[in-house]
């Protein structure tokens, strides 16, 4: 099948590049480098020494493979762009991770926040009206967040739910309250995909995915040359990576406030195995379909817990530290989503262990010399900008 | 008070800055002329002859009524004019009509549909961070649209819904699925408005409005010179208004497909008087309430019905023709959406007559010798760009 990966050189876009290519499928990545280019402007970088260009990524991917994977340097607001890839490659599916995915990034100031949303909202617009006047068979698999729906009183269905209303009934798209204006962005691509789909029949999986963590694939571990990105600064990283990193260079696991904060997680393997599940089995022509992409549920306190309890097996003593949040989000909170549609697929969930965290230690460990400190812990606060309008 | 006035060259900004500015408050209007340049790119224009520009229209205004109307002639897309509009004028109620506000427009092709996003979405994020950093306390009451919820088979509700789950039960935001890549930035807007005053502790309302018609209000009349614009081209005019002119100058009706479609429809006397409800009775810092804005529903058949008969009652036949709807939405569907929050606050309603038909007959008439008439008909199809794709 000819895949296209936008944002393909990314931390989930260069795996799942390897991993469609290594099965023989004709595999295309564009990226614009966006993410390096914010870690080089805030001094941040990669724990992880990735190779300099998507070019050198291949071409070290073929020499160890013998598997091609095309590559296009270009932006997705360049609409030349898009219309020569999707003109030249006629992509079967998209697979799109192409976006600015930081939520402190998008609250840093209002040019950050108006960057994340028309980079976000328009790019993925483009991609639609490219699919629409040149590959409308195509389907679009979609990376959308679990952020989206926030952090309602009752359970989280996948994106859609019937509402009994007055005694009368519908199916509707399930409400969402997302909580920065990052994941305000997917908020605003799901209503426009969902459009597309309805007016021009596109097919679209919108895969709204938890909090990933993990370091390895099948394939980054095939050579060093292939490793992923692996982000732990306040900016790019998430959760569970930054505080494995946190325990292995000796620094307390920083949970902001109370820490009840609850959200889906799986695992990077769980990533690309999700996402090649809904590129094997397509929706319908004017199908817009919504999978909520994790395996398990995790307090922060509890995947506190499970870090430490990781780190006494291997001798590491692991401080927890509360910290003043940063966000504006509920510390505690009812939370429960379905997760079931994938598992029908076929999913076969990597589930959370000491063992794995042990094995994200090591990998952790070999590159600690790479650390940055300075940029750890939050600087970016959601109310900043009301804070100095009030002294 | 001091009110400033997004969009106000426009069809309703223009009369709602009249109407606060001749009650006493400190009125500024803003504009960039959006509407102005997209007419003379199309060939088209305003039946009435407005005034050339803003400062031209506040002079007519302190001519003819000795108050004043402070105007920038600016784009909300450009950070400086909003910081240094906010800055001087400090409004405490910002009433934000300043959008792209035509569905056909968006429809256009890629180009239109990028710019009506980005020009609605980033704009907005414009005004409520120069809210959150210099007039933190102001009101922002927002012009949405009706078309934010598409035709639900249950009742509409004003913003929110009550959903009881699984046993579980919240209130979140009412479901949307709008028609158009127009209708969507209005959704978006919604999500991020809703955001900002979650985390910034702003205040806001989100006016969801039904289809404005009529053509004169209590200061339009005043003199010529203060009237507003009417557009009846297939772009900006809207099904009533539209239908008006086209009994006066002999045309058929045009009822796109089978003419079902209903939706909910106000007079412009009862758009501003809302807007002075709305602005009379703010919400609490950190709420963001929704109404929705009209008084009454019709299908496309029944109003066609009544601008028949009243067609009749002045000597004129107005004939009804079906024709091939360039839309995609349903024809015949269920509609019910409350509207009773307005009617709360003291709404009287001005609701729709054959007199008042005939009153917008007699100034329609005033002007037809200026009716452009090439562009009535649709030539927007929503599915244009996937016919294309496949011959």
């Amino acid at each position: 099948m000819r895949i296209l990966i936008l944002g393909g050189d990314g931390y989930l876009g260069w795996p799942t590049a390897m991993h469609f290519a290594r099965r023989g499928h004709e595999v295309h990545a564009l990226d614009n480098y966006l993410r390096r280019r914010a870690h080089a402007e805030a001094g941040t970088d990669s724990l992880t020494p990735i190779l300099p260009s998507l070019p050198a990524r291949a071409q070290a991917f073929r020499e160890v493979t013998g598997h091609g994977i095309g590559v296009t340097e270009g932006d997705l607001l360049d609409w030349d762009v898009v219309e020569r890839v999707f003109r030249e490659f006629r992509p079967e599916a998209i697979v799109h991770y192409g976006e600015m995915p930081s939520a402190p990034y998008s609250m840093i100031d209002r040019e950050h926040a108006a960057f994340t949303q028309h980079n976000n909202v328009i790019g993925t617009l483009n991609v639609l009206w490219a699919m629409a006047e040149l590959t409308p068979d195509a389907h679009l698999v979609k990376l959308g967040t679990m952020g989206e729906y926030g952090t309602p009183n009752i359970d989280i269905e996948e994106g859609f739910i019937e509402i009994e209303h007055d005694g009368r009934r519908d199916t509707l798209p399930y409400p969402k309250m997302p909580g920065s204006f990052y994941h305000l962005t997917k908020v605003h691509d799901s209503h426009n995909i969902h459009f597309a789909c309805r007016i021009w029949g596109l097919r679209s999986t919108d895969l709204n995915q938890g909090v990933v963590y993990g370091i390895e694939t099948d394939e980054t571990i095939l050579d060093e040359r292939l490793v992923t990105r692996f982000d732990y600064d306040e900016v790019f990283g998430t959760a569970l990576n930054r505080f494995c990193l946190q325990a292995v260079i000796g620094h307390p696991l920083t949970a902001y406030g109370k820490g009840g904060q609850t959200r889906g997680y799986l695992n990077i393997v769980d990533t690309i195995q999700c996402v090649e599940l809904a590129v094997s089995s397509p929706p319908e022509p004017g199908e817009y379909r919504v999978f909520n992409q994790f395996t398990e549920q995790f307090s922060i306190l509890e995947l506190a817990e499970l870090v430490q309890h990781a780190g006494a097996e291997v001798g590491i003593e692991v401080r927890l530290e509360h910290i003043e949040n940063p966000r504006v989000e509920m510390e505690e909170h009812y939370y429960n989503a379905k997760h079931t549609k994938l598992l029908d697929l076929g999913l076969k969930p990597h589930l959370l262990s000491e063992t794995l965290i042990e094995s994200m230690f090591a990998a952790i460990e070999r590159y600690r010399d790479r650390v940055i400190l300075d940029h750890i812990m939050p600087a970016t606060r959601w109310r900043a900008v009301r804070e100095r309008a009030r002294p």
